[in-house]
């Protein structure tokens, strides 16, 4: 059982601040997230992206933007379950909260911050038949490990950056990469496609387009798939690996029947207030809340983590009383030992 | 008569992000701020301190914050009316808000944010009973522009930063710099003690402690000043200029009467929506604003601008309808004519 004061459901910007907003306050968080790495969607979807809107950023990577919060927070020693997904709550009688994830690990906390985005980003998947029988056997639709890719054979399917970034990679390290698109044509950054077309020149990466993959084989593990190319008879290709890449839709998720107030596939809050749900103790913030006038920007989430955190502290500690200290003037105290301070003012006689 | 969009009072951090936030939407925005630059507390009193609970900045002068604002709000071009305190505000038949400050400048916009901080930066004053009479002839609580200063007689008093630091830059451009201190200490950064130990040692400037400036002579114009010193008969300095750097104190000052709902010095707001004050069209930002588990932090006002320059654009376009585009996705479109995006997928085929 992991144990830990704030137990945050989601790992992108909102979710990262809390660790460092909750640290202030000498609160420990642990963070949970379905994706493989934290940073949320601006890690997973447009890392290389820029937003403008971050205040006092005229502009910034998301995923400069992710390691920023990681290292602003990183003092505060979170802890991660990463690559799983937040699957059950339940209310302890002390009013403590135990969430199960996917892979029945197991997290306890007396309060409970969703900051889940818009959702578990769900893989959107082919419509093939057994596809389900081939997942973590051969079928990956998200790439975790490029290693285990190493000297395979792999095919993988789409046409975005997902699949072309993916084939670019994989083509130094798997035995074989083919890529199959259901068009001729690709859509991404002018650097990768460039990129493709002289690795599929090199004889590096195999390009099958128009087409589709329609069917998987295998005995217990993908051995081949079904192609399907236009103007052509259907054929087989032996591979270890088949790897889908039509991108993520959000989706709430287990979070939508843990009986939280949902309005528009959005979990309400007390904005007036604190930003806390229908369930005393569980809060949501960040885009996956809503209230009068919600806006799903990422400043939003960062201000309505900090409040949520004061109003977790006085859940957590009913008697004691946190008196707000500045950081500029108190300066930062991290687990790790670590301490932040502005340049100490001397008082020195001058002679 | 000045004419805006959105007549923002105070130039602090909130101040300038809304610049930002109502660009997006196409409104312009005019800051009004008593101080003679933009930036607020930031550039006033700690522009060389660390603040570390800006998001995704784990450490940032106060200072570069400003100068960051700056820049994401330059593409909007706001209009400034700096040095000068708003005084009073007058409903028009119209809907909308005129604004004069104590120099007489008037401006007119439909919707008035409030985002004056702690409130207007007063100086604290010594205790010489005909001080007032040579307010800006001669004295000086904040030093507006030093080249007012060069070739003429100082005298400086006080015993912090702004009182070391302004003797050491005038040390090269007044003709005599005197630095009166009622104790033999300094209390500041040790750089600064140390230089003006040193300036004084190189008889640079006079320094005379423990002292204090017990009154103001001269015949509409401040031509000496008599000094109190421990130990000593009073003595007359021949000066030029007096100036009293004891520090700053924030006073909301002439907003109080505006007939806002004011509790415990800041403007009551409707932060469950969007930051209005009891009077429509007007609204309070940052610092200023009080609510329900309210905090005084600059993450906050980003938030609050946002949100509050939403329902300024329903107030402005009642039957116009604003959909929100997120800059990484749309780009944002400066009104100087810049045009910031990301860079653009290609569809491309690959032969």
């Amino acid at each position: 059982m992991i144990k830990t004061d704030i137990l945050i459901i989601g790992a992108g910007p909102t979710g990262l601040f809390t660790v460092f907003e909750a640290g202030l306050l000498k609160l420990r968080c642990h963070l949970i997230d379905a994706l493989p790495q934290a940073g949320g969607q601006c890690s997973e979807i447009y890392p290389k992206k820029p937003i403008y809107d971050i205040p006092a950023y005229p502009e910034i990577l998301a995923g400069d933007l992710t390691d920023k919060l990681l290292e602003q927070s990183k003092q505060f020693e979170p802890g991660f379950t990463l690559g799983e997904r937040a699957e059950t709550i339940d209310k302890q009688e002390d009013g403590s909260f135990i969430v199960t994830t996917n892979k029945g690990t197991k997290h306890q906390a007396p309060v409970v911050a969703i900051a889940g985005g818009l959702g578990s980003f769900e893989p959107r998947k082919p419509p093939i038949p057994n596809i389900a029988d081939f997942e973590d056997k051969g079928v990956e639709y998200i790439i975790r490990d490029p290693e285990m890719y190493r000297n395979k054979n792999v095919v993988i399917s789409g046409g975005g950056d997902s699949a072309l970034d993916w084939s670019i990679f994989l083509a130094d390290v798997a035995a074989s990469v083919t890529l199959i698109h259901r068009r001729n044509e690709f859509r991404g950054a002018l650097d990768s496609v460039d990129k493709v077309q002289e690795l599929k020149d090199a004889g590096k990466i195999r390009l099958i387009t128009p087409a589709e993959v329609i069917g998987i084989s295998g005995k217990g593990r993908v051995t081949a798939v079904e192609v399907k190319q236009k103007d052509k008879e259907n054929f087989i290709i032996e591979t270890d690996h088949f790897i889908p890449l039509f991108g993520l839709s959000p989706k709430l998720g287990p979070i939508g029947s843990w009986g939280l107030e949902i309005e528009k596939n959005a979990i309400k809050v007390n904005n007036a207030l604190d930003y806390q749900t229908n369930i005393p103790g569980i809060y949501a913030i960040g885009d996956v809340n809503t209230y009068p006038g919600k806006l799903k920007l990422i400043l939003c989430g960062f201000h309505e983590a900090t409040l949520m955190c004061q109003s977790a502290y006085k859940r957590i500690f009913p008697d004691k009383k946190y008196v707000m200290k500045y950081t500029t003037v108190g300066g930062v105290d991290g687990f790790d030992g670590t301490r932040k301070e502005a340049p100490k003012a001397v008082i020195k006689k001058i002679e």
